[in-house]
């Protein structure tokens, strides 16, 4: 068994043996990278070393062996006194567990060494090298207490009365080697070995024995990290960019991260150690005045640049060091990046010829393409972020507080930006939400109606932001000690959720050109087919631009909430009588018939989904509560009886219309069973409708969905009232119109029982909401707003089953239904229209069940479109 | 093809050929029982005449052969003026459709054989047989309207003054006839058909025709039943008991279908036919006057009766004719009996050697047995009932009416019976409700707290009867133009959901030795395990005495909402910090370590399974609605700002644990997980009381249960809390009990994931209460009082799976986590706790999929035994 790799006996592959860290330093230095010398100990040996107990016999005697290797290449000796060579420890597993495993600099220094390195460096920087190596050393190998030594450090700062340890002069730190040497006599009885062999040794059994450290322990638990796998340990060649004025410290990247632009990006500090870099303290001078300061090595660290990113295919994030004009890279990795920046880079560099468009599109996280979509913060903006709600509809949105639906469209049609601050909206409320910039809301989740709202226009909402007191009476909003008042500007991220004070810079969104073709790119790869789910011809347009291939979700219960249609709505719910009921109803119809009328023409050629019905009615009636108040108060005051008798009236109706559990209740297609007038109805619409724009020349593909069908024969009568109208429509306008009818998938029942409910089944549409809180048992609202955030903590649940399909439960129930219904009725259409639809860790969970389309809100379009395309990539290639 | 079966040519197991009508005539003639002379033809000819429109070639020379062996048996020629032979014509599928069809009889009456017939009997007697035949041919041969023949019969009854037909005299009827013919002529343009061959064609055809008459089609579409099975037709000799003093008619038991005692029972007349002993007119005879009457003949009966028995190994309803001293048996058919009369019926037969014990535990029906365990309003009693609400409990009770808990206490606990009326009952009735005779409510479902209290009980509840306004000011309820005030004595039917004005005369339940014997036989035939479901020590050893082996699910929430501690459980909820709530914890502590301490001591020796507190907190303080009118008033009338305050911390609080869906929020393992003291200071209560008992030497086996398990992790974090309670209370106790702990498996993602699960779980329980609401997504509360009936009367579901397990759904997920459960862990014991698990046709099924146990209410475990048993046999019998 080979025990120890040279950095130039490894390569990339090698992660499992000689961790993340460790290969990368082999590939590095195989490439022909300036990498300071080293070589890493195995994972393998971790696994010897925790059976024993102890290091394996003769590993020290490899270590030497490897040791002198460093030594030829560097023309420097461990522990040799005139000519001292310093290395590091560190561990490096095959998965990164990052601040949880330990790091020891330095060693090599000793009461002699340290000399020899004071001549060359000067005694400040080579006792404050020892002081630290003591530090590290004592607290990481011997066990001695941190706070120790911090200790000594702020008495020591304390006595020479400055501020910060840099400003500590050469004997302080000389004092500090001494006294932290006696404080690890103290705490363990025990000299700090003068040895650098020993050194050597102790850090190595240190770091193996960090794997099994307690914090480790609980980290690889809660990240599924097998206890078995390892740390390996790096041992490496110190550098020193603090060497003086030729020497140096930087960071770079190959591109500019934040826009993408192929030119070199960073900055540098002469003679300083990267944590200079961080600290702050100096300011760095940009990469390309490097060019000046030291022309050789700038030419030379721009190809080493090129040389990367050709060997990576990616941006890379570059950390260098310069000691004495000789260059080193100490680490290359893949630069984080802005969404935009991403874009340009993946497109850049296909335009280049380095990656393939599989590459370019695999290289965009597709749910920061959110970013590109919506107004943002200025990422420089200094915010004062007052609380944080739900993330209910992303965007930004700047403007002034108002506090009902009227003031905000007022202000908002003369023009004022405003927005709309509710404990919770209303339907009554949509007509000052369109004129609003944004809402804000104290109470409801995700699903709530300003939420729901919200999203489907695209405006940036807070939901259930439970730290502002809200008095709609005072107009005042109570967040801890502060008090805002109506027409104060505030500011909303509906992203992150975050509320905050004042008026803030915002971005805005642009489609770039490189965007869009990244856009088709990804049409030419994926399978799945992007649909989108819009209730509005404006939606459905959007939509339509964003490349959506149909409508996989057309609720109608949002046109039934519109200002001039709930009256009639609640009529309609009120009706003593079926005829009653008809009456209001007639009403309704030449209303939904235009509005199906606006929405096919808008998607001309493309599938409109159409769900019928289904919120339970009270969701259209007045508040029980408030009724119940409003009663008691009108009571109290001894109003006039008809006053009273008119409000216990509807009292009456919406107390027979309650529900303990109306998720589970009286809604969906049950509501087409006991008021089949209602699905006619709409059936009728959505027909004539469509024979009106064929007979106008225009293609409409209608699809009719039936809600919460638990049971085929549900499905079977709803069909034949379906099939009845669509007959009697075509005979009436003397056409005809090809329409498919099916259902959504959203109860167990129904996947359970699939291959019975497919035989009436053109189609079946996923309704992973309801879906997801029925098989869970999880109200969403409730869950969100209580426990969940517990259960995330906790690490109970890994995501939100609302946010990120649960694979696991709601997604082999899918499986089942797929399966059975598939094996009945080959043809039938299948699809995700859960707001599932549009994540993209969910979104590839549909295409590898083979799933038809997912359906997701108009913004998230884009990103199913990226993400369906990487999905299908990477199922080619085998991942 | 044989078309055509001889009654003597058939048997009883030639159904789908025959019908169930011809194959019972068949058996019945083979068995050497004087049965009028016949032939069927046969399903297949059904068919043919639905393919080809008309009779098929040659089937009506067939008929006439067979006809020939009537005429040559008989003696009598059908058609022949001298010695007419009548037959009758008659329907019957393979499968009963009562109703649905059609039958003639007389057939071969014409103008001549009408008067022979009169020489013979009479003339009234002749005619009025005519008329009949003109009648029923009219009606269904040749499509008359009925009414036109019914408004003739009213006029003659009006022309002649009389009140009834057999009060007209024989010249009314013959001038029926004529009128009769007339009406023929007048509707159709034909003449009735003088030829006896061809009546008997076209009622022949007419029958086979009336297979697909639509409301025959709409009664199999709601039955299942193939529309390809198609109908026999039996054409048989008529024998008539009204031809004098020496003919009769009659229907008899084999034995007392009340009681079951071994002896003929039954009544006939003389000179009369069948409708005349159903109509009432005149008084029958008991059939033990027969022996005197005509002595020959009651041998030759009670010959036939026993026969019948022993060939049909059943007690058996006999119809008979005497035609001129000619014994006919018409019909013989299992005999519908008493569940007191079906045991002493199987019991008595067993010990004759008639039947084998497995045959006689078939023969109980399951759900009868309730009648045996529970009062009864004597089924003698005329009753008046007012409305009709859920059957929430059974049993019957009777008593004066009372509204408040404190009245039904006072007034119960002083010997007076009353029956506690209550809009809705809650935790604070419990001390009224347990002094009264039973509980009815206006509001609020099977699983309402006063239905599952009164359950638990064994005392009849009438829930949601929302006929009924209670007026609990007043004191009245209204109901309809009726008002009932306090003291007014009312009766309940807990068993049909009646509620009944006045007192009613109550039967008592008697368990019988011949019941328990049967019980004893159970048990040695079932597989399942019968646990009950009972959270006192009261019903713990009720349902001992009824045979439970253990306790399946003892909820703990009912403790906590005992009046004495409801207080100290809303401290704990109201409590701000963890530490005042394990305050109000370690109050809660020593009450439900004594709550423990009862039940395991008498169920010693048998299994207890606890479930941990399960329903949301909520649920446990004052209502949202009352507050929120109760804080309105207050402000109104100017109420101290200090009563206001006060209750708007309780408000505020509720508000806080308020849920849109309760059934799918904070509860079950939710709450482990959120305030793991509350499930700690349980499991200490559990194992306190355990360890107690075992120093006493009593045998405690408890199975400490987590409930609304949706993810492993839940389990096992939860197992991990129990466990290291155990041990902390064994060590403190000094001794060790064993115990198991698993979860209740009422979500769909716990049977998906039972794999994961099962890893941490000795046990699971199907909690098919909630199992169905998440499958069929029906809030069982709401859905049973909203469209539930709808849903059961279009047949769009069968039973309410509340009640019989939903087997396509429910079922199928528990098959599912079934299997992968006991492929991780073999020895893992599977029950069910649901209600379902006491309702025979779940028991069978649950049997079938291989369950350890079901567990029902107390008073429901005798009938899961015998369920459980009939399941076992029939499996063995290959059923």
């Amino acid at each position: 068994m080979k025990r120890i790799y040279l950095f130039n006996e490894g390569n990339a592959t090698m992660k499992n043996l000689l961790g993340g860290k460790g290969a990368n330093l082999a590939e590095m230095t195989n490439i022909g990278l300036p990498v300071p010398q080293g070589f890493t100990i195995t994972t393998e040996v971790c696994r010897e070393y925790s059976d024993l107990g102890r290091l394996p016999d003769g590993l020290m005697e490899e270590v030497k062996e490897a040791m002198r290797y460093i030594e030829e290449k560097s023309g420097k000796k461990f522990g040799d006194p005139t000519n001292p060579l310093l290395v590091s420890v560190r561990s490096g597993a095959p998965i990164s567990m990052p601040g949880m495993m330990d790091t020891i600099l330095n060693l090599g220094l000793n009461d002699e060494t340290v000399k020899t390195l004071a001549e060359k460096a000067g005694e400040k920087f080579a006792y404050d090298c020892y002081r630290r190596l003591l530090q590290m050393f004592g607290e990481v190998v011997m066990g001695v207490e941190a706070n120790e030594f911090e200790s000594a450090i702020q008495k020591k700062k304390h006595d020479y009365g400055v501020e910060t340890d840099q400003e500590l002069p050469p004997k302080a730190f000389m004092e500090l080697v001494e006294e932290f040497k006696s404080i690890i006599k103290n705490a363990t009885n025990k000299e700090f070995p003068q040895d650098p062999n020993e050194q050597l040794r102790m850090a190595i059994e240190a770091v193996f024995r960090s794997w099994n450290n307690p914090r480790a322990k609980v980290y690889r638990k809660l990240n599924n990290i097998p206890d078995d796998m390892g740390t390996a340990v790096n041992v490496q060649m110190m550098v020193f960019g603090n060497f003086g004025d030729n020497s140096g410290t930087g960071v770079a990247f190959t591109r500019n991260p934040a826009t993408g632009e192929n030119k070199l990006y960073g900055e540098y500090l002469i003679n300083a150690q990267g944590e200079d870099v961080v600290a702050g303290i100096r300011t760095p001078k940009p990469i390309s005045e490097l060019e000046k300061d030291m022309p050789e090595i700038y030419q030379q660290f721009v190809e080493i640049a090129k040389k990367l990113e050709k060997h990576y295919k990616d941006m890379q994030d570059i950390e260098f060091t310069i000691e004495n004009r000789k260059l080193y890279i100490l680490q290359t990795r893949t630069g984080k990046r802005t969404a935009a920046a991403a874009v340009k880079v993946a497109y850049d560099m296909v335009q280049e010829g380095l990656i393939t468009k599989e590459e370019a599109l695999l290289r965009i996280d597709p749910d920061s393409v959110n970013q590109l979509l919506h107004r943002q913060i200025d990422p420089n903006a200094k915010l004062d972020v007052i609380a944080t709600g739900l993330p209910a509809s992303p965007g930004a949105a700047t403007g002034k507080i108002v506090f009902t639906a009227d003031d905000a469209e007022e202000k908002g049609k003369a023009g004022e930006p405003v927005i709309l601050v509710r404990t919770e909206t209303t339907p009554d409320d949509i007509h000052g939400i369109v004129e609003s910039q944004g809402v804000l809301t104290s109470r409801g989740g995700m699903t709530s109606h300003a939420a729901v709202v919200a999203r489907g226009m695209g405006m940036p909402c807070v939901s259930g932001c439970d730290a502002l007191k809200i008095d709609l009476i005072e107009k005042t909003i109570t967040v801890g000690d502060k008090v805002l008042h109506e027409g104060d500007w505030i500011s909303i991220d509906g992203s992150t959720g975050k509320v905050i004070l004042g008026k803030v810079p915002l971005i805005e969104p642009t489609l770039s050109n490189e965007f869009k073709t990244i856009l088709d790119w990804a049409n030419e790869f994926k399978r799945l087919q992007v649909r989108t789910n819009a209730d509005t011809p404006q939606d459905s347009a959007k939509a339509r631009e964003f490349g959506a291939e149909g409508i996989g979700l057309c609720r109608t219960e949002h046109m039934f909430m519109a200002q001039d249609r709930l009256p009639i709505v609640q009529e309609m719910i009120m009706a003593e009588t079926k005829e009653e009921r008809e009456k209001a109803l007639q009403k309704l119809l030449p209303m939904q018939r235009s509005d199906f009328y606006e929405i096919f023409k808008v998607m001309e050629g493309l599938p409109v989904n159409i769900r019928l019905l289904d919120p339970p009615l009270h969701e259209f009636l007045p508040n029980i509560k408030e009724l119940l108040v409003d009663i008691a108060i009108l009571r109290e005051r001894g109003a006039p009886q008809e006053e009273i008798d008119e409000k216990e009236r509807i009292l009456k109706k919406v107390q027979a219309l309650e529900e303990m559990n109306p998720m589970l209740g009286h809604r969906g297609v049950r509501l087409g069973i006991t008021y089949p007038e209602i699905y006619e109805m709409q059936a009728r619409a959505i027909f004539e409708a469509a024979c009106q724009l064929k007979k106008e020349g225009v293609n409409v593909i209608p699809e009719v969905e039936i809600p919460l069908v638990a049971n085929y024969k549900e499905l079977e009568r709803m069909r034949e009232r379906v099939e009845k109208v669509a007959e009697q429509v075509f005979n009436e306008q003397g056409v005809t119109v090809e329409y498919t009818v099916g259902t959504m998938i959203e109860l167990p029942r129904a996947c359970i029982t699939a291959d019975e409910i497919a035989k009436y089944a053109d189609f079946f549409s996923f309704g992973t909401n309801d879906l997801t809180q029925t098989t869970y048992g999880f109200s969403r609202d409730d869950a969100e707003g209580k426990f969940m955030q517990q259960y995330l903590a906790e690490k109970i649940i890994k995501y939100s089953p609302f946010v990120v399909l649960d694979f696991d439960g709601v997604g082999q129930l899918m499986k089942i239904a797929m399966e059975k219904a598939r094996n009945v009725n080959p043809d039938i259409i299948i699809g995700i229209c859960g707001e599932q639809g549009g994540e993209p860790k969910s979104v590839e969970f549909c295409h590898r069940i083979g799933l038809d389309y997912v359906s997701c809100s108009p913004f998230r379009v884009p990103i199913a479109r990226i993400a369906a395309a990487q999905a299908a990539i990477k199922e080619k290639m085998g991942k």
